[in-house]
C-alpha cells in the first residue's frame, strides 16, 4: 500500500543525503518525493511517498527518526490528511479539439498556461489520487508531450502537533 | 543567482542517492527539490533549485551528465520556461477576517481546501517568485501555522527537444 511520509528535517547539507541513503540501502522504494523550506529557514519539509506493508512503513519510519537531522515525522496516509499534487501538461492537440479541452480545464479548474499552434499547457492541482484518471482522459485530446508533477504534498486536517 | 535545473532520470534504485550525493559533497546548495515519475514508468523527472555563479551552474551540469542514470538535463532558468509552484498553507485566523481572505483567495485563483473555527487551509499555485510575496500578505489574516511547498516544476515553452 501507498504510504505518504512527512518528514521535518534540520535544513543543513547532507540531510537530504541521508534520507535518501536510507530508502537506497535499504530497498525501500520511492514513488516521489520533494523537499522545499518552511516558513521557518532553518527547517525543511520533505515528504516522500513509498509503498509496503505497515510493518515496513513502521520500520521505515524509526529508521527515518534515528537519522541526523530529522526533527520529527509523520504518516499521512488516511483521510485525516490533504493529499494534493500539482501536475503540468504540455500537449500536441488533435485538430479541432480547443474547445472541448477548454471545457475539461474548466471542470477540473485547471489554469491553461499557453496555448500556441503546436502546443497546449496546462497545470492542474488535484488530489494525487486524480491524476491518472486526468491523464488519461488528457491523451483523448492529442498527444501528451510532457508531464512534470510534484509529488504528493501532505497537510494534517485541523491543528495538531506537526504544525510547522 | 537561482537556477532550476531540470533532470531526466532513470528511475532505478540509488538515482536520487547520486544526484543527493554530488550535490552535497561538493557542498552545492539545494533550494527545494522533487523528483516523480514521468509519463514513462522507467523515467523520473527531477527538479532541483540551487544557487550559485554562471561558472558553477555549469560546472554542476557537467558534474551531474556524468552521474549513472543521468539521461538529459536542462538549465531552466530563463523566462523561456514556465516555473510553478504548489503551496499548502494553514493559518490560524483573526477574529473577522473570514470575508478578505475569501476576497484574496479569489484573486489568486487559490482553492480553499478547509474551513474550521481554528484553522483555515488554503492551496495555492503560483510562479515561486510570488511566493514569498503571498505568505507575506497571508500574515495579515492571521498566525500561519503550517507550510507544504512542491519547489519549483518547470516545463520549457513550446516543443522542444527536452520533452518527456
Amino acid at each position: 500500500m501507498k504510504h505518504t511520509i512527512s518528514i521535518l528535517l534540520q535544513n543543513e547539507a547532507g540531510a537530504l543525503l541521508r534520507v535518501a541513503g536510507l530508502f537506497s540501502s535499504r530497498g525501500y522504494n520511492i514513488d516521489s518525493l520533494h523537499v522545499a523550506p518552511t516558513q521557518d529557514t532553518s527547517v525543511s519539509r520533505l515528504t516522500v511517498v513509498t509503498r509496503g506493508s505497515d510493518e515496513v512503513i513502521q520500520q521505515i519510519c524509526n529508521q527515518l527518526l534515528k537519522l541526523v537531522n530529522v526533527i520529527d515525522l509523520m504518516d499521512m496516509t488516511d483521510d485525516m490528511h490533504f493529499q494534493r499534487e500539482l501536475m503540468l501538461v504540455k500537449i500536441h492537440l488533435n485538430k479541432g479539439v480547443q474547445n472541448s479541452i477548454q471545457q475539461y480545464a474548466g471542470e477540473l479548474n485547471a489554469n491553461i498556461l499557453d496555448q500556441e499552434r503546436d502546443s497546449f499547457v496546462m497545470e492542474i492541482t488535484a488530489s494525487y489520487r486524480h491524476m491518472g484518471t486526468i491523464l488519461e482522459r488528457l491523451r483523448t485530446f492529442g498527444e501528451i508531450l510532457t508531464v512534470v508533477r510534484s509529488g504528493t504534498l501532505a497537510m494534517r486536517h485541523g491543528v495538531g502537533n506537526f504544525d510547522h
